[in-house]
């Protein structure tokens, strides 16, 4: 049967005019196969109303498998991340100004979710076709933490079976331009690896079982 | 009334035969105030044991607060960890060449355990004080995240009260001298910033709000 | 009057099988517009070797214009060297198995010698255009340095005027794949910057007066 | 015959209150062995007087060896330098406010001066002893290369034999602090680092051959 992909990516933030997890996104939108459809949403940078309208893109197109995006800029690599955790602490204001420190994203809910898609087969599948990536250990403290949470906690209540994660994009090489020393990575080599992401989140049943952990 | 402190540190790993956290603790071992007295006990760096030796330590000293230390070679400053996750990926075999791939410290655990620690407290003193120091969201996915995560559970089963968590620790410099462009710091500043970890964690009843987190 | 452009790029080394400098030159060899046509030539990475290769395609091509490229692991941007160091310390055996320490390049040659290329204008332009680009104060002790010397050190013993230097290109994303940690430029990105550094080369006569140094 | 030993070290800059160059040069004044004495001065962090400052200290003191230091802010090692450039490319206004662009330190010297300290050896023995240690290639174009290369290029034309170099010493903690990434050592660290390398430079009359280069 025919999947539906639900693929979201942030608006701009902090002093940068592009996002490259919304150029991925919007790139992707309408993409079908025999397998799958992807419909991709736009989700503002701030708090609260960010995971309003990745639950509202739920309950409009019903997702199979959620895959949210964004921005790690500093990062070389396209990074699933393996764990949601229930804390916002923001280093730097929101979009919308605001800056929470140390406040759970969800008050009754546990500490944590791991993610759902097989991260492992991810990373294996880009690294063999050339594409950096890497398992991330910690989606930060910000927004897409806030986001990915939100949406794992959204699901598990919901009892919604769908597979769902978060994975971080390099900065774009235009947005490293204005940053010496910040890695990047083009625009078609994300769309490559985040491709080759939905194709494995579909046909891959069970992660494999590949070392992609840290010593700290 | 006088606080009991239990401080653990790792044997050796990966090559190196030394290890900057058992130094640490051995050196605070017995260390008295009339606020409290600390007791220190080394840990294997093995999957399993190092857990069943932290709760035999608890058990015998009956510890108001734990605090685990390990070492996270490349990192600059003492790092108070923020969360414990249910997963053991390591990268490397432990010290009795066992090497686990996505197997949960506790198979009905939950996903995570935030530390008990004031660590948004203890950064800000050490910071103060001129040693570095900054949250960490990771403790990693091998033996100290492992350790950490077998603490928290064994605490929160048995609902026993005392405050914990994990705190990493540098290179030594004799070890980064072997690992060139390895940071690293000395054991004075070590012991400096443990001596106040240790104070704020016995007077600081409540952490306080002052932004720790990343951006991602 | 048509200017000629000599680009060279090195054959793989350290266990690659690609080396993003000769992708690049190989792409540009032949490429013409009304100003100038490049020329590309492979060097071997072997000391010695690579300055007789160079040295046979400036008398061969007699080029207004030479940019030797090397490939940086590591580095994030496009990185026009600064100087060229009279030294060869080589870290790694080259592809003969030679591994020169301390060796001058030239025995009774200078200590150094500075690009003649207008690297400001080259980092400006590519950066205005969305490359990532820095100046580089060092090119390094191996094979890549040491042809720069060579390439210098025998325009300026040959009263020879031609333009010349050496810009590092990153990793590319399918070596970069294989070392997690590591940064990368797409190719095309690389074509684009040198394109550019090829044209700003042939049209900037004096360098502008731009910050691109290190406080250490 | 005792020898002489002329240390220098820079006065704070950028922002800092503190220089651990000059924290360390201060503690070793007046420090003797059977071999030699130690005389330390401090410079100003000021494009000009800086040299004419260790150009008086010369003719006042007239020593064997001179070892002028600086802060490298990030390194995590004590780093002789290789190589002295004549260039200066401020990034930032030295401490009277000038921001020379590429400017040349003596406008009839050559490119380059190699330090005449036995680089090789003293990293090797500062590492054998626990000190982390590295070759740098680039004393960056700031006022810490000014100094490096004024030193050499007056020794040079006044045919004074004296030993002559620049050694680049980590922040300190305290500094590293108030910067979180930081990477430092302590103060008696680089103390023993620097009264090794007193010695060495003393002692050894060739350089060793060990390798210290860089790949690029």
């Amino acid at each position: 049967m025919m999947k539906t992909i639900l693929l979201t990516g942030f608006e701009p933030f902090a002093q940068s005019d592009i996002n490259p997890s919304w150029e991925v996104a919007r790139a992707l939108d309408g993409w079908r196969t025999e397998q799958f459809i992807v419909h991709s949403v736009q989700l503002p940078c701030v708090f609260g109303t960010a995971q309003q309208a990745m639950i509202h893109a739920i309950e409009q197109y019903r997702p199979d498998v959620v895959i949210a995006l964004g921005q790690a800029g500093g990062r070389c690599e396209i990074t699933p991340e393996r764990i949601a955790i229930n804390i916002d602490d923001a280093r730097i204001p929101d979009n919308a100004g605001s800056q929470p420190i140390d406040i759970p994203v969800a008050a009754a809910g546990p500490a944590a979710y791991f993610s759902t898609l097989p991260i492992k087969a991810i990373v294996q599948n880009l690294s063999a076709n050339g594409i950096p990536s890497a398992v991330s250990q910690s989606a930060g403290t910000f927004v897409c933490n806030h986001v990915f949470y939100g949406l794992m906690h959204y699901l598990a209540t919901k009892q919604n079976p769908a597979r769902a994660g978060f994975i971080h994009v390099p900065s774009l090489p235009e947005q490293a331009a204005l940053h010496p020393g910040e890695a990047s990575m083009a625009l078609a080599d994300m769309l490559h690896g985040l491709r080759l992401a939905i194709q494995t989140s579909c046909s891959q049943q069970q992660d494999i079982a590949v070392t992609g952990g840290q010593i700290h």
